[in-house]
C-alpha cells in the first residue's frame, strides 16, 4: 500500500488540528494523490495528559529520537512553537534524511540562515506555509506561482490581533484597552499580548516573506517596527475624517535597489481593498512585475486554518521524497546572505498624520508649522479642532506631503520642547 | 547544462507575453529552480508576419508536426484559444508524451472530460492555471493549497469586463451602453462582447473551478447562466439604497450532496469583502472546511498576468518532467464522471430584489404582493418610488425573504400578466 510515515513534534492546538485533518481526510487525500499519509509518532511532553481527542497510546513518545531515528518516518512536523528545543530538533531532522514542516515563524526569522542553509545543504524539502497566515498560501504563491516575477512589493495585514483591535476600536467605539480585553476574551489575543501589539509578530512574518521575495536571507533584526500599542481611538477617527483607515501593515519592499521592510500602523486611503480586511483576517497584497496586484485574504491563526497549511506542506513534501528522482531546491535563501542591502527608515520617504497637542491660544499653528518648514516638510491639509471649553490642550491634526522619515524625527523633537506643545506628538505613516 | 525546451502554439497577446517573460527572466528562473527554460519552437500562423518583438525567425514554424515530433521538445503551451484546432493539438501533445499547459478555457469547460482522461491515461502534467482568473493562483490554491480541505463553496468574480462595467455604472451613473462602450475603448471588453456580458466566459471558468473543486468533471453545460445585459442602472441605485452592490458573480456550491452551479448578477451586502472588488479586477472566495473562507484577488486578464499564469505552469512542468521518477497524477478529475447530481436553479433556494413596472395607482401593490402570498413569497421591505408626475408607470422595489426559485418564478409569470403591470418584473437574487 502507497503510506508515507510522519511524525508530529507538540501536539498542542496545531498538533492537534494536523492529527484530525489527517484523521478525516486520508481517504480524501489518498483519492487526490494516490498517497496515504500516516501519522507514525507524536512528540508529547507528557504522556498521561488528559487529551479531548481519541489517540493510540503508543503513537505517543516523550523521546524525540524515537522519531528522528525511525528510518520509517520521512517527514517532521514542528508544531511546538518556541526558540528551543523546535530549532534543534528541525536542524537534527534535516541532518537525519527528514524532510520538515515547521509553522514556527520565530526560528526561521530569527535563525533562518542556519536552518534554510542547512535543508539546502541536505537537500531536504523544507515546507513553512504555516509559519505566515495560517490558511492563506502565500508561501506557495511567492515560491511557485510568482516564480515567473520580480517582487517589488509585499503589504501584508499579517495579524489578526492588531486587526481586530484597530477594527472593533473603529467600528465600536472601544478605546484600545477595552478592545484588547474584548480579543482576549474572544481568544483572538493571548493572555500576554506583547508580542502581537508590539508588532513583533507582524515583524517576524514580513522577515520569512521578504526573504522569499528578494532571494535571500534577511532577519527579524532588520526589521523596523512599531506596533499598535500608542494607537488612540480619536486618531482613527481623525484618519476616517480624511478619507483613511488606520491598520497595521508590514512592508516589504524594493526601491532603486534598496529593500525597506518595517512594521508600523499606516494610513490606508478608503477605496484601497486593503481597507477592507476586517476583524482577525489577514491579508497580503503583492506587487510582482508581471503579476500585477494581487491579493491573499483569509484566517492567519486558528486550529483549523493552521492544520490546513501545514498539511499542504505535507503533501509536497510526500511528493518530495517519494516521487523525485533528483532534489529540487526552490529558492536556496543562502544564495547572497551576505548582502544585505537595507535602506534605513530614516532614508525613506512617506506622507505623514500628525497630531499635535498644543494649548489652545492664539500663535501656535504658525509656531509649529515654522518649525516643519524649516525641515522643508510641507502641509497639505490641517484641522484644528474645536476651542476648548476647559483650559488645557487641544488636538491640532495635520497631513503632510512626501518628506523623509529623517526631517520628521528631527522637527518633531523640536515641536515637542515647544512650550505650547503639551504632550509628544502622535505621527502615523500613509499608505500611497 | 540543465534546460528544458518548451514549444509555443500561438503567438498572440498571451503567446508573446509567455515570450517575453521566459526572455527577460530565464536567469532568475535558473536561480530558483536551478532549470533554464528554453523556448524552442513558436507555432505561428504566418511567418512573414510583422511583428513587435525580436525573434529569432527559425524559432517560427507553421507546421505543429515539427513540435510534436520532436523528441527534444518536453513541454507544449497551447495559447492559441477557440476549440479547433487547439484541442486536437493538446490531445495529440498528451498522446506524444509531452507535459501539456493550456490558457484555454473553453476546451476545458467543453472537453474537459476527454482532455483530463488523455492527461490521467498518459501520465502528463496538464496545467491550466491561467484559464482561470489571470494571475490569481486559483487553479494553485484548489489543486494543493486546499488539498486536505472539501471545498463547500467558491464566488467568483470571474469576468474583468462585466466588473468594470457595472463598477463604472454605479460610481459614474453612466448606463450599460455608455460602460460598455467605455470598457471597448480601454480595452477591457471586446469589440463583440457577447461571451462575457452574457455571463458565458464565467460559466467556462466556473465549470473548470467547480470540477476541481468536487473531484469529478463538470461541463460548462451544466451551468445555469444569465448575463448582466439587462442590468439597468437603476437597480444598481435601489440595491445600494438596501445595502447592496450589485455583481456578475459564479457559484460552485456543494449543498446537502448536490451541487449548485451557477452565474448570475447578485446583490452582495455592502460589508462583504467581495464589494470591494471593483473595475477589471477578478475574486475568488473559497470556502473549505478547514480553512475556513479565503480570498484571492487579481487581474483576471491582460498579457502580463497571463504570462505569469502559464510560466508558473512551465515550470510545474518542468518539475514534472525532469525531477520525478514516477508519475504523480493530482486530483484525477475522470473518477466519477458519471456522477453529475446538480440542483436544478429551480430547486434553489435565495432571497430575491423584484422591480415591478407598475400604473401609478391604488391597489397596484395589493395585487402584486396577493400573488406572492399565494406562491408562499414572503417580502421583507418595500419601497415604492415617488409618485409620478407624467402618466406612466412607475417602479416598485421589493426585497423577499428565502424562497424557492421556482415559486418565483410561477409567481412573476402571474404577476407580469397583470394589467397593471407594465412590463416584465426584474429579477436579481440576493447573496446571504
Amino acid at each position: 500500500m502507497n503510506e508515507v510515515k510522519i511524525a508530529l513534534l507538540g501536539f498542542g492546538t496545531v498538533g492537534t488540528g494536523v492529527y484530525e485533518l489527517l484523521e478525516k481526510k486520508s481517504e480524501l487525500i489518498k483519492e487526490r494523490i494516490g498517497i496515504k499519509p500516516i501519522i507514525k509518532k507524536i512528540l508529547v511532553k507528557d504522556l498521561k495528559k488528559k487529551r479531548n481527542i481519541k489517540i493510540d497510546q503508543k503513537c505517543l513518545t516523550t523521546n524525540v529520537e524515537e522519531i528522528l531515528e525511525d528510518p520509517d518516518i520521512s517527514i517532521v512536523c514542528e508544531l511546538m512553537g518556541g526558540i528551543e528545543p523546535a530549532k534543534s530538533y528541525v536542524l537534527k531532522a534535516l541532518q537525519k534524511g527528514k524532510e520538515v514542516v515547521t509553522a514556527n515563524k520565530a526560528i526561521l526569522a530569527q535563525y533562518g540562515n542556519e536552518i534554510w542553509k542547512e535543508a539546502t545543504k541536505r537537500k531536504r524539502f523544507l515546507g513553512f506555509e504555516a509559519s505566515v497566515g495560517g490558511g492563506i498560501p502565500v508561501i506557495k504563491t511567492l515560491k511557485e506561482a510568482l516564480i515567473g516575477n520580480n517582487i517589488n512589493s509585499i503589504i501584508g495585514i499579517i495579524n489578526g490581533t492588531t486587526n481586530y483591535i484597530l477594527t472593533r476600536m473603529l467600528e465600536n467605539n472601544l478605546n484600545f484597552k477595552d478592545a484588547l480585553k474584548e480579543a482576549q476574551a474572544k481568544g483572538y489575543a493571548e493572555a500576554d499580548p506583547t508580542l502581537d501589539i508590539k508588532g513583533v509578530d507582524s515583524a517576524h512574518k514580513i522577515s520569512i516573506l521578504a526573504s522569499l521575495a528578494f532571494g535571500f536571507y534577511i532577519p527579524v533584526s532588520e526589521v523596523y517596527t512599531e506596533g499598535i500599542e500608542e494607537i488612540d481611538l480619536m486618531d482613527l477617527k481623525f484618519a476616517k475624517d480624511f478619507g483613511y483607515i488606520v491598520k497595521l501593515l508590514a512592508f516589504a519592499q524594493k526601491r532603486k535597489n534598496k529593500i525597506e521592510i518595517r512594521v508600523h500602523p499606516t494610513l490606508i486611503p478608503e477605496n484601497h481593498v486593503l481597507t477592507s480586511i476586517r476583524l482577525n483576517y489577514n491579508a497580503l497584497y503583492i506587487t510582482g512585475d508581471f503579476v500585477g496586484d494581487i491579493l491573499l485574504y483569509g484566517l492567519g491563526a486558528g486550529k483549523e486554518p493552521t492544520a490546513s497549511a501545514v498539511v499542504s506542506d505535507i503533501i509536497d513534501a510526500i511528493e518530495y521524497s517519494y516521487f523525485r528522482k533528483k532534489p529540487f531546491i526552490k529558492y536556496p535563501l543562502t544564495k547572497n546572505d551576505k548582502f544585505l542591502n537595507i535602506r534605513p527608515i530614516e532614508e525613506v520617504k512617506f506622507r505623514y498624520y500628525f497630531r499635535f497637542s498644543a494649548i489652545d491660544k492664539p500663535g501656535v499653528l504658525s509656531k509649529i508649522s515654522g518649525i516643519l518648514g524649516k525641515y522643508n516638510i510641507s502641509i497639505a491639509s490641517v484641522v484644528q479642532i474645536g476651542r476648548q471649553k476647559k483650559k488645557g490642550s487641544v488636538p491640532v491634526v495635520m497631513l503632510t506631503h512626501e518628506t523623509k522619515e529623517k526631517n520628521v524625527i528631527k522637527a518633531l523633537h523640536e515641536i515637542d520642547k515647544l512650550d505650547v506643545v503639551t504632550s509628544s506628538t502622535k505621527k502615523l505613516r500613509i499608505l500611497e
